[in-house]
């Protein structure tokens, strides 16, 4: 399933994303809310009623309703405060309130009143969109022509990190410069940053997690996966942490919620977060990720979450702390391998080499002067180097992932960050960085077994070793005594002795750490610290590096990215930039589909498909309850006479990608008819090639969800507190 | 995919096929084909144009056309003995002409003149039935209604295997008498027995193969299932063995073929050679099946499959013995998987019970004094005990499963028989079944590894040892020196000792051993001849049991078939016997259909469906020529417009089952459109229930196999020899 973006580091730790404009299609498109009205015809002719100014307007209806958890999206749907989200979103939370005797995740929760309502799990924040402010001018306005790489990237970055600190001067936001078109332009986005969320209702597991592993990425799909938080302020209307004396958020905009629905090619359009797409990266990226890292990935996953089950039984403290981990890199698995196919289907490589031809001719016939062509080789030359520079540092990547090892790197630099005045530290070490760093060191101790840890790191050190010496480090070779030829028995031993020489996996032992100095710490007789001690420079070197390339390539990717949109634009199409956690705008029609030659999808499933697949075990366990009312065919207001049935979920054919998860989808009048959870397998690979023919996303109808809620789970209260409305849009009593 | 039928053995030695029927629905009913004037009126409203009674006639035209091969169905389709089937069907003949460097496998086989045709597989036969008679009373009319259970099945096993030695008198001919309705009716079939059968033409594996294990039972499909015989008899038109002077037999009938094919909807039926189906077993049985004995076959064949894999190193000598083992054991595991989760889907416990519910109340209303009450009482109480049976000696049949101990039971049961006159000898030990005998024990040089075979025991004899002592039999414990809590290494040991202690593994040994006294193998002392001695009155007591409620049943479900024929009567309905190997006409539409909720299938895959899924590596690599072909466009006469390609594949609604592979593709008037190959995974419960919403069988079409014959293998010799018409029936030139 889409899994929150920005902490996907799997994916974003060795792919750069950026940026592929084929012709744009009528459903392509990530587009930022300033750009509808350019599309606004072809909005109107999907079939939109509102004005696309109206939903440019970021602070007004509905954009101003739709928030961001922080890798997830979600919206207000009420005047105090309700966000709905997706169940696989507010999964930690419910989580993390369930006791054996009180297991949330399986029954579901439902708080009767304000007062019954749970602290989400810590960490939990919902961010509210409060200004937008093109910042290009004051990021690289003034940067001169001829910085070297690693100047340009320091020049950025600490225009940047000014920016921000200037934003945040106001208590109780966050802000962010987020860089669109690669660097062509820069944004500022502020949000009020509501720190008090509690979870107010969440469907039985078996509902908002029905189909689980087994169902990830498929059609057809049967998922209640939605769940409802309160944003909680202080009482004067500011963020707050959790207290007693908080009180419901009233948010500026709430959406009304649809039980009219849709019905078969209406319009749709979703307002979310899509974390990161990699539709202009160059050719060379292209091929080494296709023909190398994602193969290279495989095996490694494949070898990696095998260590992980033989390293803890089923049912274990071992097991338990990873089966999130578990899930994750098995929902990675299996997403690869649907982007190999799906790439190996559309014939991505040749594709991405014949739209650089056609950038090429383009570029020669119509803007021969315009600098594009000198840019994009320099570019092309670049993504080589960055390619290569990805593969060689792979296995060293991997070598230090250790939970432990990275505990006392991250602290190890911290100490050194400390040292210098904050706006000079690096991203994630300044002081605003310090509670989430603080809940990171802490959430370890639900997530580490010493173990299973060194299960993994030996996988790691395995396929390091099997990489030639001069493409190992030579500070973790001599570090760790590793040689060509070593034994598994060698290896093992050596670890041991890393494992139980450690104090890292103490909780106190970390957090006092944070505020260790350099020299306390390199006086340290811990293994994990003298390692992380020792492998220092190398890493800086390596930083140090991968800015350069980042520098330069901040002095290249614009340029090209001009060409695109100029490109684009010559031929009558809207480039939008590539996903970047930012506010989106998609929109698209109620579709089913042909995944593959000689079968379709039809666009919504029913409630009858429940009753089908349910074999009365995980993950196809549905309440009893639910299924005497679908064996009733008690449908109350929710059914639509098409199916002939009430829709489960539906499918639709407009863009979406991990981030996605949780977004509003809604109606030509901007009414909630849904939530996007998930894309099809066969549409993963749209992250580098939208594919029009197969690419699908999921989401929940909004029938289903007040269905369940009225018939299954009485939330009378809730669905009182809410603003619904019937198909013509009038409210429903 | 379905497999030859009559040597189904896993499923046919435990599960006694007998007989139900749901109302006859539209597309349910294998009907012989003397039953179609009866079902006329429906035949020609789903579009048939010729007359009923013209297929009712075996021996005229199409129903002369079509032929059995034993196991699959084939169709002649030359007036010079050219004969058409699936290329798994010749699958034995293509893989034993192959060598390593003759690859008919893998590249495929066309003989360019007779002269260059291949001889079939040993073993391999045509049987074109010549006549078909009703001996019913012969059979079972003149027994005392109050025969003991072991005397009413020897006097009918008498009565058949007398009609069959007159029958055959007849020289070249093979001759059965099948029991229709459970023994309601009885027919003596007389078949030609072609022996010298030729290999013609396959198209490469990569086509006729295309998908593989993983496609198996699955649509989408793109599978050119097809491969031509040729039937050769001796000069003066009489069955003989192989020879150089024997001349292509000249069939009195032979179908054309159809370049223009079907369209949706288009009314197609299919006439062959269906194994055997259950749509008549009592709840007793089904009950049994679904919930204890179809579970634990797959847990033993995971445990077989498992054994077998670790036994032989993938492409070893060992490994390429049971590679069809290894393809038949997923095949039935893919298979039992299907059909329980088909019997979930339906409810098919609940629907048998309301289905014999229904008959009961129907009897008690409508002929409560034709005895038809105590007769279905009495089937019942003997459904029980035959699944009681089934159970208790489960666990011994596949102990005694290993080749080499199945070899001596047979040897050593061979020499018993050998001591009677032909005609009282055992169904398979007479001396018109010692040709197959000696074909069999001289196969298995190709199939048998020592170390694979005793893995295998070790699995079963495990198995078999976790049952309590009760269940056990004690000559098998007894002289294998089983008991309880016995270590792996010990029984390990024990049958090491079998292994190399026996000459069973040499061919000249089996072979001479045919013609072996009793008192001369009890003397021997290869341990498996022992143990095959030690066990031979233990498997004769079960024998007689097993025979004894044969015979009871004999007496029982002639008169609950009579009932399940009235009742449906009564209804409007035509009832038809279970599936038992002999010709039957199905018909239907060519469908897609809703496999589940959410989702459809297309009724055609087209040729770009190919280029879709090939990946280039086995199963999914087409050859070049055939994608450049594609590519281009190149679909000379065999486009079908609604799908704007050459047809690869098709659905239908129609009733089919293991042993319809091969089976001609009818349009309604008579033509060859395409062969039948297999069923979706969906279908295969309806061996036991029709579910009409889900069965779909799966065809390759005739205008794929004539684009494959013309463009890619330029198999124009065969073409101009076939009798190829248009969509209107005219001959193509």
């Amino acid at each position: 399933m889409y899994k929150p973006s920005p902490r996907h580091i799997l994916m974003t730790s060795t792919i750069l994303a950026f940026a592929v404009a084929s012709p744009s299609n009528a459903v392509e498109g990530m587009f930022t809310p300033d750009q509808l009205p350019e599309i606004a015809k072809d909005l109107r002719a999907k079939g939109l009623k509102m004005k696309p100014n109206q939903i440019s307007d970021l602070t007004g209806f509905p954009m101003g309703a739709v928030v961001s958890l922080g890798g997830c999206t979600a919206s207000f749907v009420s005047p105090q405060g309700l966000v709905v989200t997706n169940h696989h979103c507010a999964y930690g939370s419910i989580q993390y309130n369930s006791t054996e005797a009180q297991n949330y995740l399986e029954d579901g929760f439902l708080a009767e009143n304000l007062e019954a309502e749970l602290p989400a799990a810590p960490g939990s924040r919902i961010y509210v969109t409060v200004d937008l402010t093109d910042v290009t001018n004051k990021v690289t306005g003034a940067l001169s022509e001829d910085l070297s790489g690693e100047a340009r990237f320091a020049a950025i970055d600490s225009n940047r990190k000014s920016l921000v600190s200037d934003c945040e001067a106001d208590e109780g936001h966050r802000c962010r410069v987020a860089s669109f078109y690669g660097g062509l332009q820069y944004k500022l986005i502020k949000q009020l940053e509501i720190k008090d969320v509690r979870l107010t209702y969440a469907p039985a597991g078996p509902i908002g997690k029905y189909g689980g592993d087994i169902d990830n990425w498929q059609w057809p799909r049967h998922t209640g996966d939605f769940a409802f938080y309160r944003a909680y302020v202080s009482p004067d209307g500011k963020s707050a942490d959790y207290s007693e004396d908080n009180v419901p958020f009233s948010p500026e905009h709430h959406l009304k919620v649809s039980a009219g629905g849709l019905d078969d090619e209406d319009f749709v359009m979703v307002a979310g977060y899509p974390g990161s797409t990699s539709r202009y990266t160059r050719l060379a990226e292209v091929k080494n990720t296709f023909d190398w890292q994602y193969p290279t990935w495989q095996t490694l996953l494949d070898n990696w979450i095998g260590a992980i089950n033989k390293a803890s039984e089923p049912g274990s403290d071992a097991r338990i702390k990873y089966e999130s981990r578990l899930a994750g890199l098995n929902n990675f698995n299996k997403n690869l391998g649907g982007q190999i196919e799906g790439a190996r289907r559309v014939g991505l490589v040749d594709r991405r080499a014949q739209r650089e031809a056609a950038l090429n001719d383009w570029i020669a016939s119509k803007a021969p002067n315009a600098g594009y062509a000198e840019a994009i080789e320099k570019l092309d030359a670049l993504s080589a180097e960055t390619a290569t520079a990805a593969r060689s540092s792979y296995w060293y990547n991997n070598a230090t992932r250790p939970q432990l090892l990275g505990t006392a790197q991250r602290l190890y630099r911290l100490s050194h960050e400390r040292q210098k005045p904050d706006a000079e530290r690096e991203s994630g070490y300044q002081e605003r960085d310090m509670d989430r760093m603080k809940q990171g060191l802490t959430a370890m101790d639900r997530r580490y077994d010493p173990s299973v840890d060194k299960a993994e790191w030996m996988v790691f050190l395995k396929g390091y070793l099997e990489q030639p010496a001069s493409e190992r480090v030579k500070a973790l070779d001599t570090a760790l005594g590793l040689r060509d030829g070593m034994s598994d028995a060698a290896l093992s031993a050596k670890l041991d002795s890393y494992y139980s020489g450690s104090d890292l996996d103490k909780l106190e032992t970390r957090l006092s750490l944070m505020e260790a100095t350099p020299a306390s710490l390199e006086a340290k007789s811990d293994p994990f610290m003298r390692l992380a001690v020792a492998l220092y420079d190398h890493e800086r070197a390596m930083e140090a590096e991968s800015k350069d390339r980042a520098g330069r390539r901040a002095a290249l990717q614009p340029k090209y990215m001009e060409a695109i949109i100029a490109w684009q634009k010559d031929q009558g199409f809207t480039a939008y930039p590539d996903a970047n956690s930012t506010l989106r705008v998609t929109y698209g029609n109620v579709l089913g589909g042909s995944p593959k030659d000689g079968m379709r999808y039809d666009p919504f499933t029913t409630l009858q498909g429940i009753t089908e697949k349910d074999t009365g075990e995980d993950p196809f366990n549905s309440p009893q309850s639910q299924l005497d009312l679908i064996q009733a065919k008690d449908y109350g207001r929710y059914a639509l006479g098409s199916i002939n049935s009430v829709p489960v979920n539906f499918l639709t054919d407009l863009d979406s990608t991990g981030g996605n998860s949780g977004s509003a989808t809604l109606n030509a009048r901007g009414e909630l008819v849904g939530l996007l959870f998930d894309g099809t397998i066969e549409s993963v690979n749209s992250d580098w090639d939208f594919d029009p023919r197969t690419t699908r996303s999921i989401h929940v109808d909004s029938r289903y969800m007040l269905w369940v809620m009225e018939k299954v789970d009485k939330a009378d209260h809730l669905l009182k507190e809410m603003h619904i409305v019937n198909a013509r849009g009038r409210a429903v009593k």
